[in-house]
């Protein structure tokens, strides 16, 4: 006999395997598809998600998942799946679906006009789409969940738990860290040349170095690939079909290899998962905060230090002839400099992307509360800028039209990489408190005490657990600033020979 | 007002775009998957076929083609399209699904079983796998139609409305024709040196050379791709989005040059299908041999006579430089060389090909009607071959174990490849007949005059004409042999030099 969980375990199966095959189908997209092909795979992804829903919705599956919500019977990992799912199922029956159309034909409309809007460096263009978004995303927040803020419930989306309530202390005592650390770093003189961070590599030559030290942080090609594209991303088609992809800028190969190192990040977590639920929604990242966590600690708290490099840089001294007269703290220090006059967020160093991210988050709080209007974003984009950067976007491209995010819809995202970022500091710090060969290890190219500590506490779990006690079994307490606070605190106080 | 049409032709459209999402995993999984996502591919591909057949057989969508049959106020493409629809759902609501388990779970086991077989080159280990694959089709035909011959039910599927009774004559006379054309040409010295085609061409080479000229054929790289793989095809996912194979051997070019050729043939097919019907049944290509006719035409009637190398030999001479020494009709003859000492159906010439064709129809034909069992095979086969060929296989590998097809159950494929030969022979005669400047214009680079043709003869009309009505329109009679019999004649007896 089936039993109940049985059967709707089935099902969950039915529809990871769809969400995999749109996973497969957007990697496509965006890496092989002949351009002509654009329109008919629209149809071909908007056919699946449609299929996925309504196998999501099905009335039984629905009450087998209300029948099993209660059943204490179920192991550990089978009721966080039956969780997980009814997370999953709430949203989309609660999201009635003239709003679930509106808001698909809003986004695909929205970021075509933002594309040309960012093009033209013309706000203006845009404003109306984005006010259409927001309307349409304060009516999704409101059919989830009416009684909480709307911004609320979209910071849940991607970060299941957490709240502007916990958010706004964090940002406010980080804001006061950074502000007062930025004004003592931009004082003080650079140590060292660092020109040879503009030398000219061509990209196949960053390919093969690249490459190379993807392999060496643990990634299994047997599970996974590396292609070049526009924008970098980890995607695919679960833990044994991971897809990262990097794009290779011929007169600033750190930024391409330091994003290689961030994508293995994400895809590491991903191989990771917990293979015998590969296919159950309890198998998935807990949330965006953590997955960024995964990306950053590699890129960060591994990439951007003395001990990988310890390892790492003789090779590339020999594949890269410039870098022979850089010693091992030059080339860290140039890793890690801070530049004052980026205005892209994508492009920003470890200390001054917080403060992008607080920025944009503090903007979205208060357009979802009503504080401030679309039609305000430009100048208060531009002053915040100024207040927080001490710099000026020239124009709406470098300014409030960089980021690809709102075009689409995705309100509630952007605090996802810097709690990703705290959280990368707290489990790096356990982790070397933890494991004692660990930076031995790197310095030695054995990512394996590290990746080992990783997939024990924070891969293997999936969703199992909330974020909270996640983070909390796996370093002993929640969420707490001071590990980050502390680690950027000393590292650019050395790095910059700050008193 | 939502018509039942317009209903029914919603539906279809979601099933024609599962398909092409199956299309991209199934090209996907040959190009570019890692190796470990073997089984979450195998569940993913099951998934989408299981809901592609559930929404086929949706008794909504069978009501509403069932009343449209008889809508005599639908245009010729809506009827037509109505027509293959209820084919496809004839065939799926007959095979009980009990079958449809056996079948595909039989398909993958003998295929697994098929490929040790071979590498072992040991027939009895394969034997049983097939004897149930065989016993599984008659249950399949018997479905699908208890009254006729179960072999013309598995033709039936790749071919609609053909029959052995139709087959059986035309093959009688072709293999009369064949045999003692072969015997000539056997007797007949070679008129040139043609060791030239066994020089050594590096595949990058050869990727240059063929794709341009896979270009200058009329292939569309803006709704197309051109890959490696170890066997080639042409797949993809519709009009927009078709993607060929090809294998370079580097002591091999011309297999290689070929197989572009051949499979640019199917793919200006494919491209050229009605694009306003695109996501419609009727859109699809005619049948098998309809298919393959265009590829065969492309590759023996246009890339291996002169018209053709008149404007590419001179081409492909600075590329390959020890082609310099080798004329025009040289290397024309090279390329219709006739292989006496060739076991393997897939690299035979032009002459031969039909009788490795004519052995497996013969063969299929008397195992269905039980003149022959699958234990009789080998012996069978090896007959065949002495008696056609003038050959006997040393090994199972190089006879009956060679092709795919049985261990995956297609079972009435194979007389496809000769009718397309055949097809292709009247086509293009037709064609040549009514284009004056045809010939000419591939002499001088340009496919145009025989790609309209071909365009406004076959391609643009999908499936809405059965093959007799396509092929009588385009070419004034149904299937002839006799314009193959005389284009082979005269060419060989050119080649060869024949009385």
């Amino acid at each position: 006999m089936t039993s109940t969980y049985q059967q709707a375990a089935s099902r969950l199966s039915d529809l990871t395997a769809i969400e995999e095959a749109l996973g497969i189908l957007q990697w496509d997209q965006e890496i092989v598809m002949p351009a002509g092909a654009a329109e008919a795979r629209g149809r071909q992804m908007a056919t699946l998600a449609v299929l996925a829903h309504q196998r999501l919705t099905d009335p039984q599956l629905q009450n087998w998942l209300a029948e099993l919500v209660d059943d204490t019977s179920l192991s550990t990992f089978e009721r966080a799946n039956v969780r997980e799912a009814n997370r999953d199922l709430a949203r989309a029956v609660k999201i009635p679906p003239d709003l679930v159309r509106a808001w698909g034909e809003s986004t695909v409309r929205a970021h075509e006009v933002w594309v040309h809007a960012r093009r033209a460096k013309d706000f203006s263009a845009f404003e109306k789409e984005l006010a259409n978004l927001v309307e349409l995303a304060k009516r999704r927040a409101a059919a989830v969940d009416p009684h909480r803020p709307a911004y609320d419930v979209l910071i849940d989306e991607f970060e299941p738990g957490m709240t502007m309530a916990r958010i706004d202390p964090i940002f406010a005592e980080l804001k006061g860290f950074l502000l007062p650390l930025l004004e003592r770093v931009r004082a003080a003189p650079l140590p060292c040349d660092v020109s040879w961070l503009q030398a000219l590599v061509p990209a196949e030559q960053q390919r093969l170095a690249g490459e190379s030290i993807v392999r060496s942080m643990g990634y299994d090609f047997n599970r996974g690939r590396l292609d070049t594209s526009v924008h970098p991303f980890c995607g695919g088609a679960g833990p044994t079909d991971v897809r990262i992809t990097t794009r290779y800028q011929e007169n600033a190969f750190v930024g391409s290899l330091m994003g290689m190192i961030h994508e293995t990040g994400h895809a590491l977590y991903e191989q990771g998962r917990p293979a015998a639920w590969a296919d159950q929604p309890v198998s998935r990242a807990r949330s965006m905060g953590i997955h960024e966590s995964q990306s950053l600690l590699w890129e960060k708290q591994v990439g951007q230090n003395a001990p990988f490099w310890q390892h790492h840089l003789a090779r590339l001294q020999t594949q890269y002839p410039f870098l022979q007269a850089v010693s091992l703290d030059q080339f860290v220090f140039g890793l890690n400099l801070v530049d004052f006059n980026n205005f892209i967020r994508v492009e920003a160093d470890e200390l001054t992307y917080p403060l992008h991210v607080i920025l944009r988050y503090e903007i979205e709080r208060d357009l979802f509360s009503g504080a401030i209007e679309v039609h305000d974003l430009p100048e208060v984009w531009n002053a915040k800028m100024q207040q927080y950067l001490g710099i000026t976007p020239p124009d709406a491209a470098l300014g409030v039209l960089q980021d690809v995010h709102w075009s689409g819809g995705s309100f509630g995202y952007f605090p996802s990489y810097t709690l990703g970022a705290l959280y990368a500091a707290q489990f790096y710090g356990k982790a070397r408190q933890e494991v004692p060969g660990l930076e031995q290890g790197l310095a030695q190219g054995d990512p394996q005490p590290l990746l080992g500590w990783l997939r024990n506490r924070i891969h293997q779990h999936g969703s199992v657990w909330t974020t909270d006690d996640l983070v909390t079994q796996a370093t002993g307490e929640p969420l707490n600033l001071q590990h980050f606070i502390a680690y950027a605190g000393a590292k650019y106080s050395r790095l910059y020979g700050l008193k």
